[in-house]
């Protein structure tokens, strides 16, 4: 599928500078783009690569411009830019409409007519399918769940009972939305299982990852705001709510009853503590343990850094006596002011 | 559903103090309670809130009666009372009895005719499935595998070939019981896969969360004691031992051959190498990497401490020089020791 | 199934030491070995074990021979002749070849007459299946991927659109290869998705574990060479490359184009930062973090040691200090030269 630039240009609002006839058939990094390619700059270190593109075009902010040799498209963000131009060139598939007739539908689901049912889905009774979903192969929709308009499950993705999923979600393939969540009581000798039932809520515009997890809650519902993207391997325990619009990369789990703010990036592979609270804009490095609340927007870090593992092993073995070096220090402070 | 107080007392064995005519139809939290709910309190801080809550009835411990403003019920673990009361308010959804006519069972496999197999389940060849088990759609369930009674697999779990479950088991989607350990030996410039033929014997009231997974055995099995539960996301590798009523939080990797006593905690994300041993009632803090064995009962942590980033990158880049600050200072003490 | 000593002798190429016409059923550790058995001694410390053994025989390096006292296979790498033992003494079950009457095949799939289809398995439009490949119950299989001679794939894969499997691979339940890669542009107060437009290419011989993810490019595609064995939970981000034959424990987590070598090993639950490259032969520790790319073959670790957590606390907490600890050695060394 091609695209005359002009096209382009009127599609995504960007300013056009060169020959506007240009047609455009794909994407490439401005190191391999060719003939028929659009490539972006985003920052100032490819102005070589700008000045000696073979791409057909280019996107850059006007500070760019100048150094642009090829005809371009003027912007203030060329990466949102070149993801709205990815999406008119590269289409998203688009099976057609209605059930598959290896789906197993419960006659009591409600499923539009515009919705795209899959081989060997099940739709279970009370179900609810809006209007241009895509349930893909062997999805399990629970009883009584609601599936928003233009959302996409991905194969095998499963939903549990009694969950809501908002408008123009995305959930990939092994994705598990509404398990329990981890509650037991220590009771008689053996862990007394807290029934888990409470719901859970995920809003518009969510995209949740390949075997990522939200459980549901202990008994209100665990909450996912609009906007929220969540990697792969991500969990979200029982009771959870996580502001609008924040982001969690892969594989970071976040422990029950915790409530995020807004607009927070998460790191890959980090830990947040059940109970607690973190503010709006906060960011959390990867691999780091959120231990205690975070009232106050900003960037937050544990870890240690790498190093050989002859160099790590011999400072490491010294973390155990941190305690003792910090006493010793203040005594030998001690010392010497004592000797005047 | 609804029950009069004195039903709930009866049947928890609880005391009842009060109005055992009240009828109390669900739970809620102490704050947000209103008529026809009951509460628990579980310790002194919500004496308060137990002064004037709006709910139908508290369950409390005989200290806390005093403040109760309601009928109550007086047990000596109100959180395990309130598990018990939730069971009877929100009894658990209970499919008809029977096989979905899209389900494939392998005409060798032995099914109980009081079990319930979802739609498009597999069940493969001599697989047994016991009395009132629960078989969720797309759950595969390999040959010679068996599910003990009253187990419930939620959908899309996976039992590998020659696999026991026990009874009263709960599995969460997207989980995986029998795959492969991960054992290899390099030879001749690649990796020779070390086939994995031990199984799996999982013991009963075992819980295991969603995108969980325990590998199968190199050669013996892998086993789950009794009781044990397993939160989400968690790994338990080839030929480990997990003892009775241990629980496991989210992200838990158990690597290869370790053994695990009865009663541990784990907390999220701690990582236990191969072939270590943990005694009985061992606690594991969050994040924790065990790294040797742990021979002695008690609580273990590794990590460091969060802090905002700048602070964070000062300090860590010090941890490279731990041995040499160590150093340093048992030099100065010298120093000092020598000038008398 | 059982074999004479010889044959298993000739099969693997080993010196055949004693009674050749001996049986061997099966395989055992060298301490409960029996009649019938036969056992592999890696390392002097089973020096005793190995005089006293009970197995019918047993697989040695030449140094070791003199101690044994049964009929021996005497091997340059015990532990791979036992590796090719048990293939022999444990074949892989081998469904008959075709399809289940409730797969769902696209009438436009290419399905090899030797490969063999499970049910409820899912192949759409254009996908080549080659010889011998056996995709299990429940897996899907999306438009245009092909799946390699004599690849498996257990039940419940999922396969998206446009990916590319090598030869005689495995994929492990849950697990998911080509699904979006994490690229978001922020732009007008919401994360705008970047339509992710590569594939994935996996090599020959590739093993992936239960629940490990693999999702295609942004652009380019995701590649793994030839060999690589990723175990449980494993992530491989967009436009990652994995050299041949490097291997990665239970949830390791590699950001996005982030490029690793080949021969590397690395450690559970280990995190590598987005961009980075690792070159050929590098080790990582369980856990590390690998925050900056490493040119240098070797051994590498981040981490600190597991303590008792009263301990740990006390040290713990001097972490924030530890550059004001610095500092305040270094004073102290100045005062000391001072005062000469």
């Amino acid at each position: 599928m091609g695209y005359e630039l002009k096209q382009l240009a009127e599609h995504i609002g960007a300013k056009l500078v060169g020959d506007g006839n240009v047609v455009i058939n794909s994407v490439a990094s401005i190191e391999n783009a060719g003939v028929g390619d659009i490539s972006f700059v985003s920052s100032g270190k490819y102005k070589s690569s700008l000045k000696s593109t073979s791409a057909s075009a280019v996107i850059v902010i006007q500070e760019e411009l100048a150094n642009a040799v090829v005809p371009a498209l003027v912007v203030s963000n060329p990466r949102a830019a070149y993801a709205r131009i990815v999406s008119m060139l590269y289409p998203e598939y688009c099976p057609q409409a209605g059930i598959h007739p290896s789906a197993c539908i419960d006659p009591s689901a409600k499923i539009a007519k515009t919705a795209c049912i899959g081989a060997n889905a099940v739709i279970e009774a009370n179900a609810e399918i809006a209007d241009d979903v895509r349930i893909d192969s062997g999805c399990v929709i629970g009883r009584n769940s609601r599936i928003g308009k233009s959302s996409h499950l991905y194969p095998n993705v499963t939903v549990y009972y009694g969950c809501s999923i908002g408008e123009y979600c995305i959930l990939h393939s092994s994705a598990v939305v509404g398990s329990d969540g981890f509650g037991f009581e220590f009771d008689q000798n053996e862990w007394l299982k807290i029934p888990q039932v409470g719901g859970v809520i995920i809003g518009s515009r969510v995209e949740i990852g390949a075997c990522s997890v939200v459980d549901r809650g202990a008994l209100n519902d665990t909450v996912i705001g609009e906007g929220v993207k969540l990697d792969n391997h991500v969990q979200i325990a029982h009771n959870v709510q996580v502001g609008a619009h924040t982001v969690m990369s892969r594989g970071v789990g976040v422990a029950g009853s915790a409530k995020i703010g807004k607009n927070c990036m998460i790191g890959g592979m980090a830990g947040i503590r059940d109970n607690i609270e973190i503010t709006d804009n906060v960011i959390i490095t990867a691999m780091t343990i959120v231990s205690k609340s975070l009232k106050k927007s900003g960037s937050y870090s544990s870890t240690t850094p790498i190093d050989d593992t002859k160099s790590w092993r011999k400072n490491s073995v010294r973390f155990r006596q941190l305690d003792d070096m910090a006493k010793r220090i203040r005594q030998l402070e001690k010392q010497i002011e004592d000797k005047g």
